[in-house]
């Protein structure tokens, strides 16, 4: 039987389990010109928490009691549409459902012998673009120069370290566990990491691990590590605002300790990037980024979580940070 | 008898003439190489309050006991230095003396034909290149986009409305109060005002005089005007850091509300700018402002107090706003 999840209410701080509803549905017919997806794996990602406020922003929010959406990988499983033959894979903004009829619009096929079909939503896919593309619109890292970068066992972030690392830069990682730290030390070749949940003054363990300060500091999470690494910056440097998951459930308007200041004495620049704004630039990036995955330069991680009944919680555990890179469910 | 002033001791929040010595020092006496200096115009800037700070930054804090400095204006008196003859006006960073002696050294020529002397501290001076500079780097302003403007009765804030009108765009400025937003708007045909002191919602404010939105803020104050100012930017919106005369008194952290939600969701730009870092630019930029004057398209003002006695009265009260345009002191 066909399953989709919608959302039940919107989350009111942290979400949790008892915004999201299970409904079952009619298995779907196609039409001419229509295709049948079946899902394979779904992204769950922090900026969904976002769309489930009823507030205008860059992308419309969920309506409750409609079923959620995000990045999905699926398979053409019966086609009356010669775009998509059965059996082709396709990704694309679809449904939380575990089948669904579509016309193939806006759908991209991705090609299962380049690499495995989840890494397209992932090292391919928005995250792996997002950590290219930022670094080179904004980042411009110099050879030599250090990189600063939170999340950085995160689906974003590890892809961030390694460019830094390809680019020839120190590279520092801030991540929520010491499991995390040796992982990105050691499978990335990060030159050091720092245990946000075991570090009382983050200001300082970012001065030791930078002792020339910090040219990029590129952010996934906002707050005080952000305030940390601001009062560490360089002449020059740019900061990436790419994420800010510490502050998305806040209920208050988070404050802190205001940047302009510093932003004047160092000439520095905080900038927010959104992926979307950036579709020119997908195909040189994907190129690139296959290359390095071909070469071995760059690896990725998946947190795969198996069975479409625990997608909402997946989505939450990213609240606690228990992914290490892309967290996806497989359906 | 040759006079200067000194760093009495270090203020604590808003300087007060107590943090300032006047001593008595004998009549200076050149050798050769060196020319003689009489002070005409002494520049008063926000920026100054920072030096007084004892903490790193770009550029070395004043020293308790030594005396201040600043841009000034000097007439050579005596020479026995061929590149300096007498009579020559120069401008650089000189002390806080009615006369001194010096080498020549990063002095500059200036030309009293081209424009009043006074006039290069001000719209040929930093103030003037700092509003050109930063609006052509960081703003980047188009034809028909929105330009928010603080201090705008302000030296630099004046160039920036007048500069904007000059790109084609709606220009709105804040000031703080009724007469300087008359004269913005009268005088530098600003598209409208508001005066911050009697305005409760700033918010509401800059949208009822932004309806299509900021797309460029140039702030010259920091604090609760940038805050409201970031609630009414656009997609792509540049926010030039170019003064936080609101915080510059603060003796505890200041706070605010975080803006890095806001920078993501809108893909907007904050960058710090300091004039110093531009130098390349100088003379580019002085000859399009001097060519805007000429043509009358750029009016300035000053305010000018007399004595030097009065100089360290003339930049306390800069931060009760009581310039309007340039702050200099006529010696």
């Amino acid at each position: 039987m066909n399953q989709q999840i919608t959302l039940k209410s919107r989350p009111e701080g942290r979400p949790d389990e008892n915004n999201f509803e299970f409904q079952e549905l009619e298995d779907p017919q196609i039409k001419n010109g229509e295709i049948l997806l079946k899902t394979e794996y779904i992204s769950v990602d922090p900026y969904l928490r976002g769309r489930m406020r009823d507030e205008k922003s860059y992308i419309e929010p969920f309506k409750v009691g409609e079923p959620l959406e995000s990045m999905i990988v699926a398979k053409v499983t019966a086609s009356q549409n010669s775009d998509f033959p059965e059996d082709t894979y396709v990704i694309g903004m679809l449904n939380w459902k575990k089948e669904q009829v579509h016309t193939g619009k806006d759908l991209k096929k991705i090609d299962p012998s380049l690499a495995p079909v989840s890494a397209y939503l992932g090292v391919l896919g928005l995250t792996g673009l997002t950590a290219y593309i930022a670094l080179d619109k904004i980042g411009q890292l110099k050879e030599g120069e250090t990189l600063l970068v939170s999340g950085a066992a995160g689906a974003v972030g590890s892809v961030v370290g390694q460019i830094g690392k390809i680019k020839g830069c120190r590279v520092i990682g801030i991540a929520g566990s010491d499991e995390k730290i040796e992982h990105i030390t050691s499978s990335f070749n990060l030159d050091g990491g720092i245990n946000y949940k075991t570090t009382s003054d983050m200001k300082k363990a970012i001065k030791e691990h930078c002792p020339n300060g910090v040219d990029v500091y590129f952010d996934n999470v906002g707050g005080q590590i952000l305030d940390a690494a601001l009062q560490n910056i360089n002449k020059h440097a740019r900061i990436i605002n790419c994420g800010a998951i510490s502050i998305y459930n806040s209920t208050e308007v988070p404050m802190g300790p205001r940047p302009e200041g510093i932003l004047i004495k160092k000439s520095a620049l905080m900038q927010g990037f959104l992926i979307r704004n950036h579709t020119e630039d997908y195909n040189s990036a994907i190129s690139q980024l296959a290359e390095w995955l071909k070469a071995g330069k760059l690896k990725y991680d998946e947190t795969v979580v198996e069975g479409f009944e625990n997608t909402p919680k997946a989505f939450i555990d990213l609240f606690d940070g228990k992914n290490t890179g892309k967290m996806l469910v497989k359906v």
